[in-house]
């Protein structure tokens, strides 16, 4: 069996008993009942992943950027060139880009891995060379890789999920890098959901109007080759990338292990799409760290009927919104471990 | 001179220099431009407040939690007993409520300050014995406190700030605690922004319809006491509260200090009414943490025209909500001093 489908076969129910002790346990906290609002459901889902309640610290938490190249940049779907996914892989493993900022101050590691990256790159400490391709075909003249090669790409995201998980990472955060990437992953939403290319189609790093409508172009076409009902395979492989393949065997191989993963903006938000097609339970031992301003993300969520954490106006990508979620995560775990009850803390309940 | 109108007379423009500083240095950062959204405003917004860019780093942060009571209780607006506010203040001092539980995450101080209380509490380390009456006065039925304590509840506010500030704190937190004080909050807030009572009323803690109504009649009755026009300290004394007087000034402190403030839910965004009555120009110095699900909440970050951080459905108070938001302002100044730049790290910038 693959890394990939021994990760779909492992993927539990969520604990629903263990659900229902954390909201049992918030009533008897000091506090007016409901009043932490989304900590208190958060931390009842961290109990529902975990299957204990009050659930284990999320801590420490593991960043992953999968880098990958797209053979789309060729028809101008945006103005940055595509060797740019190399030099900002070079940015992560020196620790210069916003993702290595925010992990430090949160207390995450950053694993680089290039599953898909155009140029070969030089061994660095913090690079893992998963390399499946040389970045996609032209996902507008044909498929964008073989379907031997998503089932690679998929296992190489469950091997570092487990990886991260065997080495102690409590909570995983998706990250990527791909110059062209988020015209691949509007492309999956828009397959996957069945919305129109220009419902699920955004600016992505920021482009005019002509350069937008040609990407819509670009991925009406594209996914137009599909079958109706197509599988998740099907469509990574037609209109995907290499990052948002491996992103969603870590999404899976995280459920897998039961460790929360938080996904961040449209490109993970494709991947757990995918995820959810190819291993529907995966979906609840997932939070979205935030909403994107990318329009496929809301579309994603609200197709998932997942409400995000942060709000922030970011579209950055590279974990950034999912890394700065995770204080609140954290939070809604350690409320459940570590505040009073009325009765230990001598305060009258007025339900009581 | 009184505290509080030292702190009037200090606080001083922002640096709309450095803003702009900031703001230029985020254009050259590795990311695209614009994409990180809040965080870039957030950042010039601290940078306008240091009078520098890239602005220091806003750690350490100290919570505070005025604790006040309030006359009103008498009128049956609330289902908790007036006790409550003494038991919780234990609680604080223990380090077993939801704002201590946080904080400690965060890695922020909290300090206990009794501007109100209606019982003697015992003296206890983290406790601050400021109390200026023993609560409030029923202002259903006449002025909550005379002016002179006003004068004097504005007074350790600002005390209260300096004496953080000069430990070391580089980002102040409100917190607040009072059985029957969101009665007193959204009275203030009807009075400051001419919104009728049944628009920036709800429920507190936890309030049937019934209960809502009258809380509703009551507030409606006590404003209409109020000249038109009155200034915000007739507001704090006619229908006010201890904490939220002392809040007042502690926002006024801090801006003085040139130290951002972050205000937590409705309690504190009726003393940032207040403050903003009182001195204007303090209110540049101020972060929303997040939107509290109480409709005066909003009804004064929509006023201000203050757009909250965080939207967590939360509505506990303490200062809850606000230190969850230190993470966000900690992160949007690390990205300005930790990020390479275009240059530095060697990657292409498409608008050059």
């Amino acid at each position: 069996m693959t890394a990939f489908g021994g990760a779909v076969a492992l993927v539990g129910d969520l604990d629903h008993e263990a659900e229902q002790l954390a909201r049992l346990l918030h009533d008897r906290l000091t506090k007016p009942r409901g009043s932490l609002g989304r900590l208190e459901t958060i931390g009842a889902q961290l109990a529902a992943i975990a299957g204990v309640a009050p659930p284990p610290i999320p801590t420490p938490a593991a960043v992953v950027v999968f880098a990958g190249d797209h053979g789309v940049t060729a028809q101008g779907v945006t103005p940055w060139p595509q060797e740019v996914t190399a030099q900002m892989v070079a940015n992560f493993v020196t620790g210069g880009a916003a993702i290595n900022v925010l992990a430090r101050q949160l207390g995450a590691s950053v694993t680089v891995v290039d599953v898909g990256v155009a140029t070969v790159l030089d061994d660095a400490p913090g690079l893992l060379q998963r390399n499946v391709r040389r970045g996609t075909a032209d996902l507008a003249i044909g498929p964008a890789m073989t379907l031997e090669e998503v089932n690679r790409a998929l296992d190489v995201g469950t091997e570092i999920a487990n990886r991260l998980v065997d080495g102690g990472a409590r909570a995983l955060v998706t990250g990527e890098m791909g110059i062209g990437n988020t015209t691949a992953a509007a492309a999956v939403i828009a397959a996957l959901t069945g919305r129109g290319p220009e419902a699920v189609t955004g600016r992505g790093t920021g482009i005019d109007d002509a350069m937008l409508a040609h990407k819509i172009a670009v991925i009406d076409k594209a996914i137009a080759r599909l079958p109706a009902g197509a599988d998740a395979r099907a469509v990574l492989s037609e209109v995907g990338g290499l990052e948002i393949t491996a992103l969603t065997g870590y999404i899976v191989g995280s459920a897998a292990r039961r460790v929360p993963v938080v996904v961040d903006g449209v490109i993970a938000d494709a991947a757990l799409l995918a995820a959810a097609d190819l291993c529907p339970q995966a979906v609840g031992f997932v939070f979205a760290g935030h909403r994107s301003t990318e329009p496929g993300a809301a579309a994603v969520l609200e197709h998932l009927g997942i409400e995000p954490i942060l709000d922030l106006g970011m579209r950055l990508g590279e974990g950034s919104g999912a890394c700065l979620a995770l204080p609140i995560l954290e939070a809604s775990a350690r409320v459940l471990s570590e505040m009073a009850t009325f009765d230990s803390a001598g305060v009258v309940d007025k339900e009581s």
